[in-house]
């Protein structure tokens, strides 16, 4: 398995500031990988909220489970958290009885690590499905790290949930709440088996905003839909896909105002960030998938609705013929064409219009007579290429990020368990 | 691009009868290759019927519009064919109003050459998208291979319609029609880009049985289901998916039954024969998928229906991630849980039971105490894969092939148009 950086690893890696009411941890529990570690224990105040969004897999994993059970109890009202423990290695996905064990035993051993309730411990899990997790490596683990959790190491964290992604992933922002600024952190991990909807395996974000579970779960259901929910790697869909939001309400200290309604106008600004927090990491799992070379934006324009785009778009992306031209640097039109036409939606092959960097390849259903193949190739070099189809239909519009398909997705994957 | 003949290859190539009515001859127009041959007329006797099924893709190319016309123009009485003109090295397709003007010509310079009306003419074209064809490429050389057609060569036409195939896909029955012999003669060509529906691009059978073109109609939606619908790629769909089927009626002569009714009960031994050769053809398009090593058989059962089986089936034969499995001799089952999940099929995680080869490898939505992971791995390096999935459900049972998705296929579609 190659352990090079993705060559489209953004270049800048953020200073990620505290959050107050977070204290983060890592140990190698030795799960399964050797000289790394593996697993992440997060440990937040009392009084932290949380909200989450999962997989649609029908074989959901046991930490999915075990999460959706516990926002459930929290009811309208919503849940709160005290710890979120995540491990790489093992997914703890279709384990049957002994994976619902395993969710029970780490969470006692989380609670007793905390001193909090089972029912404030959130839990994922990601890597090999099918095998058991031998919960009983936490135990010790999770006491002894809780004593040495601080606020401050954010890439150790994002470091620790890492399956076959090549870089750590995290964002943050700032930004007013009322008269008092507010943070957002998160993190992520992705690699393979990246599609809506959840888009990425795991991914956590946490802020010092004062926001009711409620809150967060509204945050969450809208903005996924154009971040995480918009990206694909390969069209297969993770039974463990988890993206968790954690509100310690420590900011409400500085004068931050409780939110307790989801659309009170006060959230505008946070709801951006928030926002732009979720697209950046869902774009740095995209950037990551697995053997990419290529950074992919697919837009449609012209379709019959937004939902009709987002199919279009979905097509394209996923479209095996297309992500291997991609790769091979070739302007392969025709494959998009097929790409729309495999779609369903509504589409007048003599409307089409189809773009790569802004280079206009078809128009009208056929060949762009100033197509210039030269021109085109040397634009395809680049490291991120945006296919623009513009169907001429409607006022529909859309855009989803993927990448490339290349020799060494296939080696990753055919090579994961051995 | 690799010219090795696929592992997969059948070993035997049947001797391929006459069919009394029809006669072939290919020649090398220059489309696009260079020392091969790339254009196939078929020429059929006065009074021959046709039926056709095509892609779904909403752009389909312009051949594809062509027959859906003449067959339309057929009307309920069905329609006649007088010639089959099929050329490799560029599908016609995405090339707007000169698309159409291209298979205008080609139909006129068939239509002349064999003396009929261009009504009689029937088409395909496959090879790459988007790029003008050249009809002017067919005159004279029609004209002149129709006086050279002869009954006998049908791998040579085989041959010419080929694209990244790496060998030429026939396929042959005899059955008694009444008390008369009668053959059916298939060809296909496949490789990339298939998926339902239609599965293979580009089909061509043929019998000299006296059918209606209502019945051949009817023969070619109901066979389809389960053999070329029942087959896939790498889950793209071609813009020019065709599959056609002429009958001559020269059996007639030797006391064969005219039969004009689809559920004529003289049929049913036709029927299966027939079916065989579309199952045969279409088994041989997943055994030439671009790049692959492994025949997949992808079987389900205990789904709530036929229908859920089926869309179960074909997200496990679709996934990337149990594809590249397959390909690493790996018997992954993980993934296979992953892609029933993704189906959004009525599943139950602890109630499924997964078997390769035979040899049970999870039950009751864990890993089988049995499973003896050396023993899998032996049975994984087999050239053919059979991945069953039991849900215990209902009755609902179906099968689809597919090949494993290895480096070859990145390469082969990565440097496709250089």
């Amino acid at each position: 398995m190659s352990t090079a950086v993705s060559p489209l690893a953004p270049n800048d890696v953020p200073d990620m500031p505290e959050i107050a009411g977070v204290r983060l941890a890592t140990a190698a529990a030795g799960i399964r990988y050797k000289g790394r570690t593996d697993v992440l224990l997060a440990v937040m105040d009392k009084g932290t909220t949380v909200g989450g969004v999962f997989t649609k897999s029908k074989c959901p994993s046991a930490p999915v489970e075990w999460c959706r059970a516990k926002l459930k109890r929290g009811g309208s009202r919503g849940a709160f958290a005290r710890a979120l423990v995540v491990n790489s290695g093992n997914a703890n996905a279709f384990t049957g009885k002994t994976g619902r064990q395993s969710t029970a035993l780490t969470a006692q051993i989380a609670a007793k690590a905390v001193g909090c309730s089972v029912n404030d411990i959130f839990l994922a899990s990601t890597g090999v499905i099918g095998e058991p997790l031998d919960a009983t490596k936490f135990d010790g683990v999770l006491a002894e790290i809780n004593e040495t959790a601080a606020p401050g190491d954010w890439m150790s964290a994002a470091r620790a949930i890492m399956t076959t992604d090549t870089f750590p992933k995290v964002a943050t922002a700032t930004v007013k709440l009322g008269k008092a600024r507010v943070t957002i952190n998160g993190m992520a991990k992705g690699a393979g088996m990246i599609m809506p909807d959840m888009a990425t395996m795991l991914s956590f974000v946490f802020t010092d905003a004062p926001l009711s579970g409620a809150v967060l779960q509204s945050l969450l259901r809208s903005g996924v839909e154009d971040t995480f929910n918009a990206v694909t790697i390969d069209g297969d869909t993770s039974t463990s896909d988890t993206l968790l939001a954690f509100a310690t309400g420590a900011a409400a200290a500085n004068g931050a105002p409780k939110i307790t309604r989801a659309g009170d106008p006060r959230l505008k600004a946070f709801t951006k960030a928030f926002n732009d927090v979720l697209a950046n990491l869902s774009e740095q799992v995209a950037r990551d998938g697995e053997g990419a070379r290529k950074l992919v934006e697919v837009v449609v324009e012209g379709a019959a609705t937004k939902a009709s785009a987002r199919k279009i778009a979905m097509s394209i992306a996923n479209s095996p013929l297309v992500k291997t031209a991609i790769a091979g640097e070739d302007a392969n039109w025709g494959r998009v064409v097929m790409a729309v036409g495999k779609a369903g939606e509504p589409a007048n092959r003599d409307k089409l219009s189809i773009s790569f960097n802004g280079i206009r390849v078809a128009r009208s259903g056929a060949r762009d007579p100033s197509y210039d193949e030269a021109e085109v190739s040397e634009a395809m070099k680049a490291p991120k290429i945006q296919i623009k189809v513009a169907l001429g239909l409607g006022k529909g519009r859309d855009r989803v990020l993927t990448c490339d398909l290349t020799k060494e997705y296939v080696a990753i994957n055919g090579d994961y368990r051995s």
